[in-house]
């Protein structure tokens, strides 16, 4: 047995091979292996809930795989609304044919990365559809995190404010595209596909004026800002100096007209915190090793119309506009 | 706007467009228009928590579409765990081109059937990847109950125990699978797709000797009696006679070589009960419209090597296999 068979998918003696042989092999938590149709869990009354999908083209790329970043982002859409991550759900869509040694990788990739964080894998489904029907696999993870922190909102943000980011932008995005393009680069830009509660801990315990964190995945930077700037109903102003770009991601960006600002990140995080905990923040992140780049690269100026003004190196100001249009499909 | 664009997908304006037009109209739940990463919510000390893909060809099918069919999934996964479903995640992975009508009467009709069961729709993610990458829309759903009753599992069964189907056998396989080879027949076979917590309160209440519940979906009735004959390491004996299979149903295995014992629903429970329950378990199935075809059809005769025994009308025994091979691929 090499490849995926719709056989895999039919719930009878194939699937239940498909499940001992390879996801119990990984994923062997004792709530996940007793197989019935709902996993039995003791949590905190206060729980967060999130759901992703993930369909990244390629399934591996520098720095990760599809199987990396459906925890990844689990992991860091919790801890962005100030909880601790704890249980997992995955369900898998595969097309027949998909080799089974790429799942098997996939798989062990997503335990590692669950492991990293202490992060149960308690529930899960798979589904096989015939060839062409869809391109390779897809993966829809849910997680489920113990609140630590309430309050956390885009709603939050005050005149006075700073915004920050953990890393460099646009990593992700840029590696993805580079290599879908097979555009040839230096060999050190990668993905920064990564779970990032150890990152975040800190920031929910030590920061008083913690006002919303989120990880800029889909729609990058920009999304991420012109969001909060219309919730809160403020103006955010941003230095394009201060963002940390990588000489890479801006060279793909020139050489395919994108914005850095636009493209996603997968182990990065924005954060805005009250004027007062700006060093702070800054101390806290640059502290762990995934937040060494991190930055103050701007501010909340006032109350009014939501919108971000990027404030060019030249002194000039302009527009931050959200992403729209066509960009980059299965960047996630 | 008449088609889903891969703009839909970017997680820019066009894809909050989407969720204000499409998904909010719809689902109105103020946690999850509050439009952050996780929802926040309170739930019970001991929940129950599942996940399954969704596939189903055709999207609609007599009796149903996916989206009812993803939430009748996902109320019945945690019902028969012994769980009162109340939160419920959404994801959608969408091909480039997909109708928005047709979208949004899938939205409708899972908003629909939550309200049914006052299951709340509290997160969710939309992918869209271009033509060709996925045939038409695949819905992946999480839930989480709060646990009303413990200790059902596959493991329980014990000579003597009884085995109830709550209505007729494989109408939701059989009839999808009618609409996909393009066979005519009586306008009356429809799925029998359906949240069937209602139905399963009153078991989880009323009866003391409640073994274990499961939604015979992918496999059907031989799977889910497999499973348990295995886990339970007992041998269970059925009466052929006395499974309740509509005639369309039966015609169209015939026809195209199936088993009926083979095929999907989406709206029956299979449950084990105590010999001396066996009646009251009836019963109360019974009360309910969605339990009136309701039936004994076998129990549980001896520990041992575990099997299931069909006995045929002409009192010859033999093996009911669990299902393998190709099945019926897309058919939940």
């Amino acid at each position: 047995m090499k490849f995926i068979t719709v056989a895999h998918g039919s719930g009878g003696e194939e699937t239940r091979k498909l499940i001992e042989e390879v996801f119990l092999r990984e994923f062997s938590d004792p709530v996940l292996t007793d197989l019935e149709d709902s996993a039995l869990l003791d949590v905190p009354r206060r729980i967060a809930f999130t759901t992703d999908g993930f369909t990244v083209s390629p399934i591996f790329f520098r720095g990760g795989d599809i199987g990396k970043l459906a925890v990844s982002g689990t992991v860091n859409d919790l801890a962005v609304t100030g909880a601790k991550p704890i249980f997992m759900s995955v369900s898998f869509i595969i097309e027949e044919g998909f080799p089974l040694e790429d799942l098997k990788r996939i798989v062990r990739s997503m335990k590692e990365t669950a492991e990293e964080v202490s992060l149960r894998i308690v529930a899960g489904d798979t589904k096989v559809v015939p060839k062409g029907q869809v391109d390779g696999v897809f993966i829809t993870t849910s997680g489920i995190g113990e609140v630590l922190r309430n309050g956390l909102s885009s709603r939050n943000l005050q005149p006075g404010d700073l915004i920050l980011v953990s890393g460099t932008v646009g990593d992700h995005g840029a590696t993805v595209i580079a290599e879908r393009e097979g555009i040839n680069m230096d060999m050190d830009l990668e993905s920064d596909c990564s779970p990032l509660w150890d990152l975040i801990e800190p920031l929910l315990k030590e920061l008083k004026t913690l006002r919303a964190m989120r990880d800029p995945t889909r729609g990058g930077l920009a999304a991420v800002l012109n969001e909060w700037a219309d919730a809160s109903q403020v103006q955010i102003e941003v230095d394009e100096e201060r963002i940390p770009v990588k000489d890479q991601v801006r060279g793909i960006c020139e050489m395919l007209g994108f914005e850095p600002t636009h493209l996603a990140n997968e182990g990065m995080v924005v954060v805005c915190v009250g004027q007062d905990e700006g060093e702070k923040a800054l101390d806290l992140l640059r502290k762990h090793p995934k937040g060494k780049d991190a930055a103050i690269v701007g501010s909340v100026v006032s109350k009014g119309k939501g919108r971000v003004v990027l404030k060019t190196p030249y002194g000039a100001e302009r527009i931050l506009d959200p992403p729209s249009g066509e960009l980059l499909p299965r960047i996630c």
